[in-house]
């Protein structure tokens, strides 16, 4: 039986690539699958397949009751597939924090580690499987991706060493220029659509039984999101009442300065981020200092704030 | 912080095993651990750390708020220590099914193969860590003891190999009249109290939001087992009423002859042998054929029909 790779709603960089050289992996050792997505890819990851060359996953929304799955860069029913319920996981590659529950054993590949694609690399050195230039360069952009180039608090020793090793079958020239290439795709927004604009890095999180919407900006034109504010705040609040949510926010992430400006929908929602990160609010904008990883930053604190 | 090294309630030879030797790759590694146990080791493991010249881990059922732990052998709350919702969870190596819930990412392991000391040994061979002849022989007992020698239908190639290779330190000379060895040591039970006899190897499984006490012995001797019947019918009635279960059942497995008597506590737990498995009952034992893994054959019947 054919094996879907899903990563989780609105792929990032670093769901793409570990999905598309993961896949590679499985064809190596004979195992039929395909690496599918669940929505739009953002602007910094089309810039990165089209310079390598591949084309992106094809967005499949739904499987049959019973396919079987492996969950790339997530584990939580919440971020999946919507009948991931009926499906049966058969692996998950993933670097966050855990929220699952299976019928059966399967196959997981978890590290506290900054990037999927630094598991994957893994993987490949473990099976001696050799990568080709090309997916050594999505490996090595999905954790420049993920790591904010080693900026986020989330990098780890390894991962810079798994980038230098991937890097000499890479050949990238300068890692710290193409690391700005990747990020002015990813912040050459045009006029996209605000709903678009919240969601393309958008998580939803339960926390105490609750579910809370966390979106983030990672941009090196944070003045961009900035000047979109009298959008985007009404647009949190019809999110807020349309998903239920107790909560909902949206972080622009100066990349280059590793500055967080936070927006919220209403006014229990800044009385969250005052109580639980201490931040100062003007003009509906809360700063949040230099807490730029959601995964390691921001949802600890809520959850250890909310439970 | 000391990590401590926990396995499931009611430790069996491949949490024992799989844990003093993890503890061992950990320590080459510079962490500073400890393996702890949460109960009685059976005789099987008893004879095993003799023949080995190990001492058994140390028996602590409380462990300080905030400690942070490495669940070998098992994921699920209800099988681990009572206080792991306060406790860190650094790392799982496990192969079973997953019913996990943490506030951070971690190091996850996690196979579909016959035992947790299989992937120990892989762990040791891809850090490039070499196993003496004890650990390795540790090792081979555990995969041996779960698999019940290869056995099970949790049984994979993979464990096969792993055996073959571990023995090359180990130096065993006949396995399959070690596998013997062990298999006695593990059914000479004397007089063992009834609630510790149900209790060897003994776990209790969420279905549908209820709670399911599931005992296994595993035995060279299974008349041992059927001559204590009109003990351990009342014990089973006892515990469920005390622990509040929706059923309880306690499987009598021939090894050798790969054959499954299972007691019940009462007319409704029978009912549902008969629902689940087609089991043809006589005086109050259940026929469950050659159905010989809780893992693989009976917990997920459980499951499929009480989801």
């Amino acid at each position: 039986m054919v094996k879907y790779l899903i990563s989780h709603k609105n792929p990032d960089t670093d769901a793409i690539c570990s999905s598309i050289v993961y896949s590679e992996l499985l064809s190596e050792k004979g195992i039929e699958n395909k690496a599918i997505k669940l929505g739009n890819i953002n602007n910094e990851t089309a810039f990165i397949l089209s310079k390598f060359n591949f084309k992106e996953p094809q967005t499949t929304t739904s499987l049959e009751d019973g396919s079987e799955v492996i969950l790339m860069d997530h584990n939580e029913a919440k971020q999946s597939i919507n009948n991931i319920e009926n499906l049966i996981i058969s692996q998950i590659i993933d670097h966050h924090k855990f929220a699952i529950q299976t019928g059966n054993p399967l196959f997981i590949r978890a590290e506290p580690i900054g990037s999927t694609c630094s598991i994957v690399a893994k993987l490949f050195e473990e099976n001696k499987i050799e990568l080709t230039k090309e997916l050594a360069s999505l490996l090595v952009s999905g954790i420049i991706s993920d790591t904010l180039y080693f900026r986020s608090p989330t990098t780890t020793n390894e991962d810079k060493e798994i980038v230098q090793r991937l890097n000499k079958i890479a050949q990238i020239d300068d890692l710290e220029a193409y690391s700005l290439e990747m990020f002015n795709a990813k912040s050459d927004l045009g006029d996209i659509d605000v709903e678009e604009l919240i969601k393309l890095d958008y998580k939803v999180f339960e926390f105490a039984g609750k579910n809370y919407g966390i979106g983030v900006m990672e941009t090196t034109s944070p003045q961009y999101g900035l000047d979109r504010k009298d959008e985007i705040i009404p647009k949190l609040k019809e999110i807020k009442s349309k998903d239920n949510l107790e909560g909902i926010f949206f972080s622009i992430i100066d990349i280059l300065n590793e500055k967080n400006t936070t927006m919220f929908a209403d006014e229990s929602d800044k009385e969250l981020l005052v109580k639980i990160f201490d931040a100062k609010v003007e003009d509906n904008l809360a700063d949040l200092g230099n807490i730029v990883s959601r995964k390691k930053q921001v949802v600890p604190q809520f959850e250890k704030h909310l439970a």
